[in-house]
Parts: C-alpha cells; sequence; structure tokens
C-alpha cells in the first residue's frame, strides 16, 4: 500500500468524548476524512455538523479507513472493541493508533493481536487535558515501529507534538513515566508549601519568590496555586492518580526497580482515598501532609 | 535618617567569592558605591579595577556604610563577621542584608543582635548559582521589615528579583522550601527516566516528549539532561543537598509537621554521601535508584 500524505488519509474515530471531540476537531480543521463512533450518540451530532460521517457501530466506522484511532476510558474497553468486531471489519494494512491511557502490557497484546490481522499499530497516549486537546498541543508519547510513526506524524501532528520514544508498548509507559513525576512533584510542591506556612513564611509570596528559579515547574505554577487557594475541584482526581500509580508500581516491579518516592506518595493518596477524597484533585495532597 | 534612593546608598559588601563577584559588578554596573572585603585578596584587585574601594578589614568596610551586605559560608562565618567587630563599626541606622544561606533560627538570632545595635536587617538568599549571579536574574527571598524591605529593594533589583516572603527568617525559611522541592523533584526525574529505562523506552525521547506537559519542570530539563548523559561533576553536590535536607528536616520537626518525601530523598542521599558519592552533582540520585 502505498501512503498517502497525512491529510489525505481517511480516518475513523472511536470515543468521542471530553478529549476525543477537541482532537477530532483538530483533524477536521487540518482537512481530514473522519468517520466517528460513540457509544452515546451526542458529541456525533456536533461533529457531523463539522463535516464528520456518523457511523452506527465500530464496524462500520473502520471498514473504509486507513487509520483508525481510538481514544477510550480504559485497556478493557479497547480490548473489547477491537474484539468485538472492528478487528475482522478493518482492511489490512490499517493502522491503529490507540490514543486511551491503558497498561503497557495490554498495548503490547493489542498490537500483537492487530498484528495477526496483517494490520499495524501503535500506541499513543496523551499528556495536556482538554486544554491541549483544543488547542491541538497535546503532548503525545508514541509507540511502534518507526515507519508506522512516520505514516501517522502528520496527522498526529494536528492534535498536538508526536514523538516515537521506543517499541510498542513504550508510549504507554512514558505516560506512566509522566504520571509518576507528575505525582512526585506534587508532593514535593506539597511538602514545601506546607514547610513555607508552617515555618511563618507567607505560601502565596514564598511560591512567587521560587518560581523563578531552579524549583520552578508547571506543577509549582498550576498546583501549587491550588494549594495556596485551597481550591480543590478537578482536574485531576486521587481516584485517578491511584490508579496511574498502580500501574507505575506494577511496571516497575516486573522491570526489576524499586521506585521509593512513588512508593510513598502512592500511600499517602491511598490514604486520601479510603478517607472518601478520591474525588478531590490530586494538589489535595496538602491537605493529608498536613494532617501527618 | 532620610534613606537616600537605591543608587547612591553607600554599601559595604563582605565576601566576594563565587556569587559575591559578580554581585558586586551587578552593583557597581547600576551606579552603587561599594567597599569591598573579603577574606583571601584576590577578588578584590578586580573588583577594586571596576570601581570598588577596598577595605583592609570588615569594621573598616562597614564604617562609612548605610548598606551592609554579607555573602559568606556559612552561619557561623556570619556570626562571627558581625561580633568581631563590625557590629561595634557600624552607625545606627544601618541595614544589615544577609545574602548567605544560613538555618532560619540562626537568622532570626542575628536579626536580634543586630537590632540591639540600633541597626536594621533582612535575610535575603538566593537561588540561581553563578549563572544568576552573573546575569543578575537571582531569585532573591528576603525575610524582615516591610519598610526596610523597601529600602533595599533598588538595591537588590539589580542583582535579581526580590520577593518579600515574611518577617526575620522567613527568607532562609523560603529558601529551604526551595532546596526541598528541588531535591525531591531530582527524585521524580530519577525515577521517571530509570522506569523508561527499565521499561524498555529511549529515556532521551521520554524526556522529549514530556517536556511540554505537566511534567515540565526547570529540573527536568536540566538535571535531567544531565542523568540521561551520566555527567555528574557538579553543579549542585550531594554533600550540599543531604546540609540543606538537615536543615530542611529540622525546621520541620521545629514546626511540628512530617515531611515524608523529603525524609525518604534524604536518605537516599544520606547512602551515597556514606559511600563517598558526596561530590557527584544531585543529579547522580539515578544511580542509587538504579542500585536500589
Amino acid at each position: 500500500m502505498s501512503a498517502p500524505s497525512g491529510t489525505t488519509l481517511k480516518v475513523a474515530f472511536i470515543g468521542t468524548g471530553l478529549m476525543g471531540r477537541p482532537m477530532v476537531r483538530c483533524l477536521l480543521g487540518g482537512g481530514v476524512s473522519v468517520t466517528v463512533f460513540n457509544r452515546s450518540p451526542g458529541p456525533l451530532e456536533e461533529l457531523e455538523k463539522l463535516g464528520a460521517t456518523k457511523a452506527r457501530n465500530p464496524a462500520e466506522a473502520v471498514r473504509q479507513a486507513e487509520v483508525v484511532i481510538t481514544m477510550l476510558p480504559n485497556g478493557d474497553v479497547v480490548g473489547d472493541v477491537l474484539r468485538s468486531g472492528v478487528l475482522d471489519a478493518a482492511r489490512p494494512g490499517t493502522l491503529f493508533i490507540d490514543m486511551s491511557s491503558i497498561h503497557p502490557a495490554l498495548a503490547r497484546e493489542h498490537a500483537a493481536l492487530i498484528a495477526a490481522e496483517d494490520c499495524q499499530s501503535l500506541d499513543a497516549p496523551v499528556s495536556g487535558g482538554t486544554v491541549g486537546a483544543e488547542a491541538g498541543t497535546l503532548a503525545i508519547m508514541a509507540g511502534g515501529d518507526e515507519a508506522d510513526f512516520g505514516r501517522a506524524a502528520p496527522l498526529l501532528a494536528l492534535m498536538g507534538r508526536p514523538t516515537l520514544v521506543g517499541p510498542h508498548g513504550a508510549g504507554q509507559l512514558c505516560k506512566l513515566v509522566n504520571q509518576a513525576i507528575v505525582a512526585v512533584t506534587i508532593g514535593a510542591v506539597a511538602e514545601g508549601l506546607s514547610l513555607a506556612r508552617a515555618g511563618g513564611a507567607d505560601p502565596v509570596r514564598v511560591r512567587e519568590a521560587i518560581l523563578g528559579g531552579f524549583a520552578q515547574s508547571r506543577i509549582l505554577e498550576l498546583h501549587g496555586q491550588r494549594m495556596n487557594e485551597r481550591r480543590f475541584e478537578p482536574g485531576g482526581t486521587i481516584t485517578n492518580q491511584v490508579k496511574d500509580l498502580d500501574a507505575v508500581l506494577d511496571v516497575a516491579a516486573r522491570s526489576g526497580i524499586t521506585l521509593p518516592l512513588s512508593q510513598r506518595v502512592h500511600e499517602l493518596f491511598g490514604s486520601m482515598l479510603e478517607a472518601g477524597e478520591g474525588g478531590l484533585d490530586h494538589s489535595a495532597l496538602i491537605l493529608e501532609l498536613e494532617r501527618l
């Protein structure tokens, strides 16, 4: 199959929720022909008005596609969608790009399933939230073969900044690396601002004073401000943070390494989850520290 | 005493080492009249050529000064300098600005000593290293009274970005907050990049992929690159990192709070110090993780 240039590829997009919807808008804005499917039909109407084609089921969506993008809540749902007709319906040579965040081991399993049907795949989870999805500035962490990444790159570039970080599963691993760094950095900022307050300094001015130095981070900017303003509506929930850290520690154990700070922050978030605070933003970790 | 405007103040600067020297150059560049003293006389010649006045001892340096700035290796040295003639020689109303990094409790002790001589003081440690000192872009974290900060601000602004963060000692506390956040964030990045490598992704590409997202930090940019390139010449040494964390944990204990991640990273850096690796850059923490 000769690969047509990025924006003339026919794309099926499955999963047009909070993240998927603005991602499809980016593709349509780039002139891509997109067929969409979503379990609840609400978003499909809006996307149809913008030029997308609505499919009645996932198999119908992928039948004419050269690239199938999935953006689904978890790995089990991705597996169900693949197995319930989508893989059968796809033509040989179809490139599957899973942009959902799932366990790396499951991503490798899906890659093998897809390869057995003479199709190709990339795992390509994202970071940047709905804001990044709207702006088309998502960090896109891709795992798979160089040639498939080359085929996908012009499409992915419409949604953000794609980087190939290794073989199948490496994109999902990179997402876990991201989540581990985010969790521990939230811990760093929470401890720093707790110390400032307990020691008698003004935590608002402390945050401002250190933003220009080596302590600067997106977490200090965004989550540090939430901690100082005590605004803990999510954003990213503690429930999701614990789920991510479960996967981080599972992959670390399978790889034979120990991550002492990720472990410790997992315990702290875990206590909050048990105390019924799973729905708070992860910056609420500062509350747990203040109780210690 | 009527306070003259910033750059017409007569300044005595004690301690013209690696940091002090470029800071004096910033003051001279701003048209400030500076008298300098340093224990080893080398840097004084260079500063004299740039327009500074050389003093033979600290007491001589401060006798005509309206502002006395100290930039010395530790709190004991600052105390020695104050007690060995400097406080006696200073005129009433002299403003002492200690830009050294010392324990907050010692800073409060010095403030009381200085107030007993009818002089005023600020603690104003910095972050940003020799690069920030050369460029005049240091983060300057000040503790003391609003009026004294107002008097000092035009001078401090020649060396960087000053912020008043609370009463006497709060500047030093803020510096410890900065150091705690830096240490734990180094741990976050080291764990993330270890996980990437152990799980089979390319840590160089992983760092690039996540720099645009929530995991972004100065530490990921600078120390993350050192970790990937295995360049561990300091920079900031592990010995200094342990010393800073000793003070962080001491202040936390005195303030009745617990900092579990700072404690854990203190243990990790402590093992490296015991293993004779104190002279390595603190980004070498990744070596300790790989041994766990």
